[in-house]
């Protein structure tokens, strides 16, 4: 962070969020913090990010009087989910500073040229194979083997559009499963667990990581983050140099994931990229609590042109995710000690339905 | 926190501000956190508040038809500092919760009542005098001595109403100086240090007390605290026994503030009450990072009858605050590894002004 640093916003800015879910509605309350303040731009009226905001907009992706408005409205524009269209990004950036930028949304929005990028980059990925055909689906099955996967190559998230190709699977109806959408098939990887690396890019090209942390999923939705990872310094290394370069590459200004498998051949471990999520994660809401500086402040920071704050880890840290019903166990959080309850304020805890999480410092650090 | 918990709100009630400062602010913040909805009121339209609320009103303290819609609007009331009008706090109470109660707010708006009611506990305080007239000014001089203070009964804060009585000042024109208003002497106290205690009460009566602050201040504004104060063990005891004894008495509900004296005594320390705040308080916001949980989250969990937080202290801590243009360094802060900035959102940097503050955790515990 010696590098000098270009002229970025200052405090009293606005910073307009797109899509108004718990990742804008934390954005926002670090956002606050340091005195930014943020207009949300989504479609649904009982967004929980407008709880906190100064200012919303309640109109849908593609009204471009809206968006027009919008961008005249705030300093920088960014977002909490992967899928804006490219049309949107294309609008804004027009307008106003887009951070991360359009190619990030491009890249990471399909899977095919997600997995091209990663694997030009000379990073490891599991086998996969382009699917736009039935004739397609069954050679790539020929050529990867069963078990593997059939994913769309947009919009999934949380295990929609995805299907295992089992031994009995008929490919035919896995096809269907899917909607005959553009696909891609991907081999069986037989890892052993599943790691994160939370890390921000910012306007000065300064690079900052939190932690590899693990993740255990339930019904394809993140139920468990534990940091620091099972994981050895050699391959944590690799974990963490994989989302730099990603991160270069991209040419990215702001926080993002990388989702990877852990492998173990013969004992030594490596990791393979599955997923990038250009955003604030899931995955890193234990940084709130957990690290020096939060993902959703070190976010802010980067958007904004500030200077990245420490990525330090405070301690042993677990974050678990209120799924429907579970939040209804928020007093008996309330009561636990070295507990810290956040909740999304959404109205409705609908089976599946993220509703908060809860992070717990288990020791201190040194 | 064994005692069996009076039923309070849920997740998703709205709780009501009075008072839209970087206090009411921070607050809604952390409100946030558990899922709570702010709806903040106060007389400014351009209230640091409003940025973070759900909902806010711009009306002033005496306005019967806002105060009525406000009450209907919330499930609890709450108040960001201690001159709201005793009949406004009295219309409220009328309608819904209001924590801290109107006790509270009677007892502290008034320096008199409150020294009664701080020495008719048994702690010690200044000592003090009633000034109503020059003669009564006269007299209590000749009692109390010089140096000695003279304080306005009500509406003082950070030194403002007070007049410094030192040997050549002359009476008539001191009791000029603050309006020829209600007033008290109080008697020099030579004490060492400041500090404070920031303690919660909740609404089934568990109190949990923040780490004895030390408080370092500048043209009578707090400019720093440090944690933990130079304090030992049995007067830290007596100063939080104190602020216990203080909340009971007061059938407290929230977080209120306890400033001290310390004094040496040939060796011996002995801490006297000065004032109580019955609010969230400045010396309290480095337990935004320096506790458990935050005063303001503490704050929050009190008066929505939720169980008190873990008030433990993480580490060696320091909160500097920025008046005026030393907000002006925030780019210096924000590059500063281990410093936490916190910004009010106040668009105009004038002298004496409250602009943020910076907190440090300069050593972790244990």
């Amino acid at each position: 962070m010696s590098a000098p640093v270009p002229t970025g916003l200052a405090p009293g800015a606005m910073l307009g969020i797109l899509g108004g879910g718990q990742l804008a509605r934390m954005m926002a309350l670090a956002a606050a913090d340091l005195g930014i303040r943020c207009h949300v731009f989504a479609p649904e009226a009982d967004s929980p990010a407008f709880d906190v905001a100064t200012r919303h907009t309640v109109a849908d992706y593609d009204d471009e009087a809206a968006l027009a408005n919008f961008a005249d409205a705030v300093d920088v524009v960014t977002y909490e989910f992967e899928n804006v269209p490219a049309a949107t990004a294309a609008f804004l950036a027009a307008r106003t500073p887009l951070h991360p930028g359009a190619r990030a949304l491009a890249v990471t929005q399909d899977r095919l040229s997600e997995k091209s990028f990663v694997a030009d980059l000379g990073l490891a990925v599991a086998p996969f194979r382009a699917v736009d055909s039935l004739a397609d689906l069954e050679a790539a099955v020929a050529a990867l083997g069963r078990p593997s996967i059939l994913k769309t190559r947009r919009f999934g998230y949380d295990g929609k559009g995805q299907v295992k190709i089992a031994p009995g699977t008929d490919l035919a109806e896995a096809y269907e499963a899917i909607g005959r959408f553009p696909a891609i098939l991907e081999g069986f990887v037989p890892f052993e667990r599943e790691v994160s690396v939370v890390a921000a890019r910012g306007l000065d090209g300064a690079f900052a990581a939190f932690d590899v942390c693990e993740n255990e999923h339930r019904d394809h939705i993140l139920a468990f983050t534990r940091v620091p990872a099972k994981l050895g310094r050699t391959a944590s290394d690799a974990a963490i140099d994989a989302a730099r370069r990603i991160g270069e590459a991209l040419g990215y200004v702001g926080v993002f994931a990388v989702e990877m498998f852990v492998l173990e051949d013969g004992g030594t471990e490596r990791v393979i990229v599955n997923e990038i999520a250009p955003r604030v994660h899931n995955s890193g809401h234990w940084t709130s609590e957990g690290a020096e500086t939060s993902q959703f402040h070190q976010h802010v920071r980067a958007v904004c042109g500030f200077p990245l704050g420490s990525a330090a880890l405070r301690g042993r840290v677990e974050m678990e995710n209120l799924i429907g019903d579970a939040a209804l166990r928020w007093r008996e959080i309330l009561a636990e000690p070295g507990a810290h309850l956040h909740l999304y304020g959404k109205r409705d805890a609908r089976p599946g339905r993220k509703m908060g999480h809860v992070t717990r410092v288990l020791s201190e650090r040194g």
